[in-house]
């Protein structure tokens, strides 16, 4: 059913508290279709409609909701509706939902909360916002090596209900070292008699609870994961990655790259979700900001200001060798940050890339300089007659391209993983300020060759 | 161990015949692993450490390489092997592979295919590279209704070592029409003696071999699928997508578009594999064709040129205008590529975002503008004593930057929305495109505010 549609009869059959068509036509669509229609609907109704789904999809609902809607719920839920509702999240989701509530739902939450559970949210809730550490879930299957997988088999129908993924159970000895791992796959193909120790996986490939979120996500890409062991310091098991939560955080990242890219805060939010006022402000402060950069560019012009006055002809030339290196600076440095962010490259791949850079910079410049010399002489002063320009201007306009591609790639390459070396996001390092650092940069060699080729 | 130490151990084993500590040492790699070391192996040795591997292990590290690995070693194999080779590769990878190796290899692989994996294969190369068809496994588990679980569970471990995943089993009928699903967990956790009919999931989620691989892989994320099936046009079932699989398709879909975003033609390689040449031939079109639009904008210059040369001081600002609507325009655009790229966005909320992104240009241009004008007049003029910032000249300053941000804020927004409904991808709408056209705007406008303020 279409989405609109879908809200119109929901709508109507509330009105005509025909609640056990509602609970039927609602318990047939999916956890996050429901979310989606849910954040259309108003205060009063939401409460409702919550209450006429069956608990489990109700629970997938809550997860899938939107933090707002989350707490309307949240603040009309007794003590009791609100534990049970906690008690259906996985430990990875109840951290989320912590985090994005205010702090009077924050200790209401854990107020009502087990004490383990409690006790559990807190440890997780320290580890950093980018780490392994807070997207990681501790409901998984631990095994023990001399279970027989018949035992194993028993032990996962028992608690399975429980677990975020019952795929992949670990192997793990009394003092919680993970020693291995046994995928549901390889309990359902061996016999019920085979034990796990001798059946299981050793060489686990597993993350630690400080390791960057990203980087983790790459490794699922890598060695096709469902599921991911996390290990603390002491390596004991602490707690599972599953690939549902790496499609999101792998979203995020993405968004956020995005974003940075092209000189915005990245928010969370979907564009249409977000007020005017809050698109204003992850916009406002980084305009500003190149803007004061430009104006230094400007400075330059001013400074040689009679050259231009006596050769009007080479103003014109200034929005094209500004463009041209502004967009050869950007090609080098997304091609780099979006390599630095996949691990393709290290700050000891430098020289090659500078190397790289630079001698493709010289082709790109080359290429340029001769269709701009091409399209000056014959274009411009014989097809068209402009006699303002001359051999040597065509040649202060090419040499200046020339070099300016060639600044413009070095830079472009070398800004980001200097970033990186230093511990700042390499992708504030996009196009933004690669453009304006390049634009003084052309307009600099612009009037230096100018200066020395033309009588001005 | 570390890549480089491995990579010496391995040649030093090899250069040794010491075959037997090889074939242990290699065996308790990551497939992965291997194919990342293999890549640095030249071609006679790759041979004998690829006989070397268990064979299990030798076809997970074979789909993994690269397609230049892949050719050295199907040269190679005898028909005999490469029939081998093929038969532990599942439909998925094999089309991948097909499509990479020339056409002599294709033939060949074709040529030692069974006659229904030819067939197959043919099939699965019809389909477009951006659709599911094409990204999509024919090895699945299909149930009947009429099993019970213990049946299904034994068919499941007949079959398991076949198909891509055993973890979500498909419910078919007679004319393999897709009724419904069980999960492994759902085998696991009901009774044996159970009806399949009356445990399965009846609201499937799926895909058309038609649509789109990046709307499906969105799919995944919203549903938290592992799996999802993939039906003909008739509705018959035909094949699944694998999380690992939308990994893949997630990473090459983004870097396709940070690449086409930066002006750069996409690749396959990575950035330190890819030569000088090739990389020069990704940039140069677009760089050439920027710069021929820029050199429109340097028209506008040449056309005001009396202006220019009457009031050098308006010259120095067109740095700061240019790059200030050229930010204001990507801003727009980048956010409201990535909307429609999440389809977040669609084009009957064109009006929606056209008015959303007026206001922010509003509030952009005007606190811009003021910063501008007290910069201006309190630090240029006051301060530093410069006489040639009029008020005027301020205010035409000003009112161009209020205008060209409010322009690149609509053009920026509107443009992607127009490409994605003419059927062209909007994320070559991006920076360069909307930057070179802004900037053209931007000094039509300046030059037109000044010459109605100014007395040139």
């Amino acid at each position: 059913m279409e989405k609109e549609l879908m809200l119109d009869t929901v709508l109507q059959y509330l009105a005509e508290k025909r609640f056990t068509a509602l609970r039927t036509l609602l318990s047939d669509q999916q956890g996050a279709d429901l979310a989606e229609l849910f954040d259309e609907i108003e205060r009063e109704k939401l409460i409702v409609l919550y209450r006429i789904l069956p608990k489990e999809l109700a629970s997938e609902v809550f997860v899938e909701m939107s933090p707002e809607q989350q707490k309307l719920l949240i603040d009309s839920f007794s003590d009791f509706e609100l534990r049970e509702t906690l008690n259906e999240l996985y430990t990875d989701d109840a951290v989320d939902l912590v985090e994005e509530m205010p702090a009077n739902v924050v200790s209401r939450i854990l107020k009502v909360s087990a004490p383990e559970k409690r006790r559990v949210l807190n440890e997780l809730l320290k580890y950093p916002d980018d780490s392994v550490g807070s997207i990681m879930a501790t409901e998984y299957v631990a095994l023990k090596k001399r279970m027989t997988v018949a035992d194993a088999l028993d032990y996962i129908r028992a608690v399975a209900i429980d677990k975020e993924t019952i795929y992949t159970a670990y192997v793990v000895d009394d003092t919680r070292q993970l020693v291995g791992l046994v995928t549901a796959k390889d309990l359902l193909l061996s016999k019920t008699d085979a034990v796990i120790g001798e059946i299981m996986e050793e060489n686990v490939i597993f993350a630690k609870t400080g390791d960057d979120r990203e980087s983790v996500a790459r490794m699922f890409d890598k060695y096709h994961l469902l599921a991911l062991p996390v290990a603390d310091r002491e390596g004991r098991l602490v707690g599972i990655v599953t690939v549902d939560d790496v499609l999101e955080v792998l979203h995020e990242e993405t968004e956020e790259d995005f974003a940075k890219m092209a000189a915005i805060t990245p928010t969370d939010k979907t564009y249409l979700k977000t007020s005017v006022i809050e698109t204003f402000f992850t916009r406002i402060p980084w305009l500003l900001l190149l803007m004061i950069s430009a104006t230094f560019t400007g400075l330059i012009i001013s400074s040689f200001e009679s050259a231009l006055a006596a050769s009007v002809i080479l103003t014109s030339f200034i929005p094209m060798l500004m463009d041209t290196g502004g967009n050869s600076g950007s090609q080098a440095s997304v091609t780099v940050i979006r390599g630095l962010s996949l691990g393709e490259i290290a700050f000891r791949d430098a020289f090659r890339v500078l190397f790289k850079e630079a001698r493709v910079g010289v082709l790109c410049g080359a290429a340029l300089s001769v269709a701009s010399f091409i399209k000056l002489m014959l274009f411009d002063r014989l097809l068209l007659g402009n006699e303002e320009i001359t051999l040597t201007v065509a040649a202060v306009v090419c040499l200046t391209l020339m070099i300016t591609v060639l600044v413009a790639k070095v830079i472009g390459c070398f800004l980001p993983i200097l970033a990186k070396r230093i511990g700042f996001d390499p992708a504030v390092m996009a196009s933004p300020f690669i453009t304006t650092l390049v634009d003084a940069i052309s307009l600099l060699v612009y009037f230096s060759v100018a200066k020395s080729l033309l009588p001005i």
